[in-house]
């Protein structure tokens, strides 16, 4: 093989770490304190402050490669962690709060944590797993709190350790850099472990003008927590770009978010749909409260946005609502939903159409559908689970030798998300791999068929699940809730449907129920409403013969 | 070391061909044909064609790392070249058809090009080196004219060539994609080779919103030759993007391009300074003739831009010129004069300061100076040879020991640019390191002294160069050219100078002639300058004691 003769610069997090501290060190970051205040300093003390954590941490024995938890909510000691860590050659593993204290001590106990940083709030949860699980050191971020016996304090370390020893580390790209563990709603955690290069490179994608944009110019307010996917992976975006980052509290309530974005003057603000449905009532409520002239995006993702909310904001608002979706395993950038120059001129409607798609793949990622016969043509019509490849991309899940069914033989990782992907490369998202319906081996939408069920007036909620049948394998069942003082037949429900969708698509039978179990996130426990109905429709043959 | 999880998924110029095939199938490729016709078909078929060109050079016996030669200018077939030569694992070397045909005879040796592509209308040129080289294979790019005997013809391999046959290749991101000579005043040209991982970087990196922020909704005009360090990276970042791309003929006059920027709807062109004064002119003559409001940034780089041009393109006509820094070992990108947010509000004349100076480094490209003393602070005045080191930065020239002198022992380039940094590592280019005068362990900048005599009214040109001098080891020397009709003398112009530079920077003596020496791009020949005055003042020294 024939070498370019090219630099063996390697691309890691600390690299980041080095050019925001030498170009940007005057640029600020601001965070909310638990008191409600706010702290303000620049990327030169963040730098500062990282270094001396990464000193610290040697000095407690942490070695290249070892793992390092935070359990912490979006205040800047989490930042220099971000940094901190990295920059000694370790691994940053964000622990998400909001788990029961079993999966943390599995999740801890997995990954093998030396040393865990806990902010003071959350000693309560620490206290529930803390002794199932065997951190080498307990760093406790807190000003004047009282701390645990046998537990450090992270001002203290800081305090004692010099900056001026840091020396910038040698590092090969390919080293593991930050962890996360995915929260299936099936089956146990599973950690993802991130090289430098991959944070690094995706970085830079998220600087490109079809991905988010993120630039010198920006004032960035992340509404996610850092525990999320590396939040999104903005903290290193934007130390890469030089943007202002601003971080809030874990009480979100969306008139103090906006008095936020127009304090900060913010460009960009990233969070989940359901946050932004909540700041879009308030913005409906009052309409000219709030100054977000220097907001050029509001970006979503983790979840479906849902097109009123992209028309509302942009009707409404002549605000920009960018769809975005990607994976923990995938860093997470996935794709993006930019409108491209083809229908920059377009009608509205097709440009709502295209905006409530999750988008096309980011820089030098790869898409690709699998459907019950092979992969799937790109029409926009024909469904398959996506799968996906590129830089950025896991290509295994850490000490979980069953998670490599997640993964084809050929190197794809099996998103489980069950697609369209049109001519240009757009998905749209049309189920979850697990909730899609195998009826006689074609794929049918539970998500499509639960829309249009909610868009019937007497229908509060619905379900779609699949349940067992002797000759389609799996036929749609609908669990329907109905509005108070609403009523409709099952009868009237399919009719209603059936100008939408191909008969076989149409639910095998209509259930009433009074409620649909959820998940503590929220979510429809698709799962329980499977085993309770799975025999139906067999009980319902055995009665009467086909 | 503990390696993260993520996939080996190399970055590669053929997966952004890939990419471009896939998702940007039906965006246009516009491109200037010989008898001044434009010729306009789609990545799609750009796709087709380049995969026929790599079945068809292998074919030929081509290998992975062969260096396949153009000799071509800016037409759609070069394009094909740029993405069918990479995408057989060939190495691209675009040969420059401005040189002597000694140097080229010299270059195709050195880089033992297999096989050389060549536009029928360039085989005068080729005429007259051709029996001095051994390419196994000459392909004529030709619609109809008669070929010479032995030498093949593009489209006759392009129709024999089956596109299906193509498989995309594995190829390690570390080999060598392309190949560019550097042009340099002295010795012979040196050879800079590209790796997949170089390009395919720093085509995301042209897309990152403080370097180029090029799009999918760009329609980008590159006004630089393809043999022109890649063209700038420019088909490489387009392709990632999705960008419309439009390449003009040889033949550049303003009025034409400007028709063409209109008539394309450009949103970016690219070009060297020379061309942008010129367009200015015809801007300025003509200010309401050319529908330019699509037109976002007009990058400029190559040499340095006059402060008054970028002025002139924004006040005269609300065009926004980007200056932008780079060399072809660098692939060629090192940095980008986007205005800071700082700065967005200041006065207009602090912003020109600003966007007149070459930049600050591209996202992971680093920097430093270094003077007489060692390296210099980030203070804006210091001055020192500007080092570069980052992923796409040469590490070492092609089969050239002696080229090693222009690599520091820890591995940075060095630039052979004499710069100030400020404190947020923007870099203003002083001088040529050849050109700088060496004064008694201090340095003058030439180009500053140069620049302040040609202000004075009666001065049409200027050259400071540095002579030998007994006590400083080197002082400036200034050869002036004075208008036509005007008079000045030595004394009148040192005064001019005094109260703008330190004492000892003035220069030791002014020369008048009636012509500066010119190199063929038209820059003076400082080399020529400095022979021929070399022992001006030790003569002069020799005859009154000092």
């Amino acid at each position: 093989m024939m070498h370019g003769l090219m630099m063996n610069y390697p691309l890691t997090v600390p690299a980041i770490l080095k050019r925001a501290e030498t170009l940007y060190g005057s640029k600020e970051i601001v965070t909310e304190q638990p008191d409600k205040s706010w702290h303000r300093y620049t990327y030169g003390d963040l730098a500062q402050r990282a270094k001396k954590l990464a000193i610290a941490l040697l000095g407690l024995g942490v070695q290249s490669g070892d793992r390092v938890a935070t359990l912490c909510w979006n205040r800047h000691p989490h930042l220099e962690a971000y940094f901190g860590v990295t920059a000694a050659g370790a691994v940053v593993h964000t622990l998400n709060p909001r788990l029961h204290p079993d999966d943390l001590t599995y999740i801890v106990n997995d990954a093998e944590d030396k040393v865990l940083l806990v902010d003071d709030c959350l000693l309560p949860l620490l206290e529930q797993f803390h002794r199932r699980v065997s951190c080498a050191h307990v760093v406790v971020i807190s000003s004047a709190a009282q701390k645990p016996a046998g537990m450090l304090d992270y001002e203290q370390l800081l305090a004692e350790a010099k900056a001026e020893e840091f020396r910038y580390p040698d590092l090969d790209e390919q080293q593991a850099v930050a962890m996360c563990y995915t929260s299936g709603t099936t089956g146990k955690p599973k950690g993802v472990l991130y090289s430098h290069r991959a944070l690094a490179l995706q970085a830079m994608a998220l600087g490109m003008v079809d991905a988010l944009g993120i630039c010198e110019a920006d004032v960035v307010i992340p509404v996610v927590p850092l525990f999320h996917a590396n939040g999104w992976n903005l903290p290193f975006a934007c130390a890469l770009a030089g943007s202002k980052q601003v971080y809030l509290g874990p009480h979100l309530d969306p008139p103090a978010l906006l008095r936020t974005l127009e304090r900060e003057r913010a460009t960009l603000a990233a969070g989940v749909p359901t946050i932004w449905l909540a700041v879009l009532q308030e913005l409906d409520k009052n309409p000219r409260a709030y100054d977000l002239s220097r907001l050029r995006t509001i970006m979503t993702g983790g979840a479906a946005a849902p097109r009123g909310m992209i028309e509302g904001y942009q009707e409404r608002h002549g605000l920009k609502v960018l769809h975005i979706w990607g994976m923990t395993e995938m860093s997470p950038l996935g794709s993006t939903g930019y409108l491209p120059c083809a229908l920059r001129e377009s009608p509205s409607s097709d440009q709502y159409a295209c905006r409530a798609k999750q988008g096309v793949p980011a820089a030098f990622i790869e898409f690709r559908a699998r459907g019950p016969a092979g992969l799937v043509p790109w029409d926009g019509k024909s469904v398959g689970e996506l799968e996906v490849r590129g830089p950025w991309v896991a290509r295994a899940y850490y000490n979980c030798p069953e998670g490599a069914a997640a993964f084809t033989d050929d190197g794809w990782f099996r998103t489980g998300d069950i697609v369209t992907i049109d001519a240009r490369g757009c998905i749209e998202i049309q189920d979850r791999a697990k909730d899609v319906i195998k009826s006689g081996g074609e794929w049918i939408s539970s998500v499509a068929l639960e829309g249009a069920l909610m868009g019937h007036p007497a229908v509060a909620e619905a379900a779609v699940v699949a349940v067992e049948h002797v000759k389609w394998q799996e036929r749609p069942l609908a669990v329907v809730v109905l509005k108070e003082g609403k009523t409709a037949s099952a009868e009237e429900l399919l009719a209603f449907l059936a100008p939408h969708f191909a008969r076989w698509w149409l639910p095998e039978a209509i259930v009433f129920v009074d409620e649909i179990p959820r998940t503590s996130a929220g979510k429809f426990l698709k799962r329980a409403l499977r085993e309770r109905f799975r025999n139906y429709l067999n009980q319902e043959l055995l009665q009467k013969p086909i």
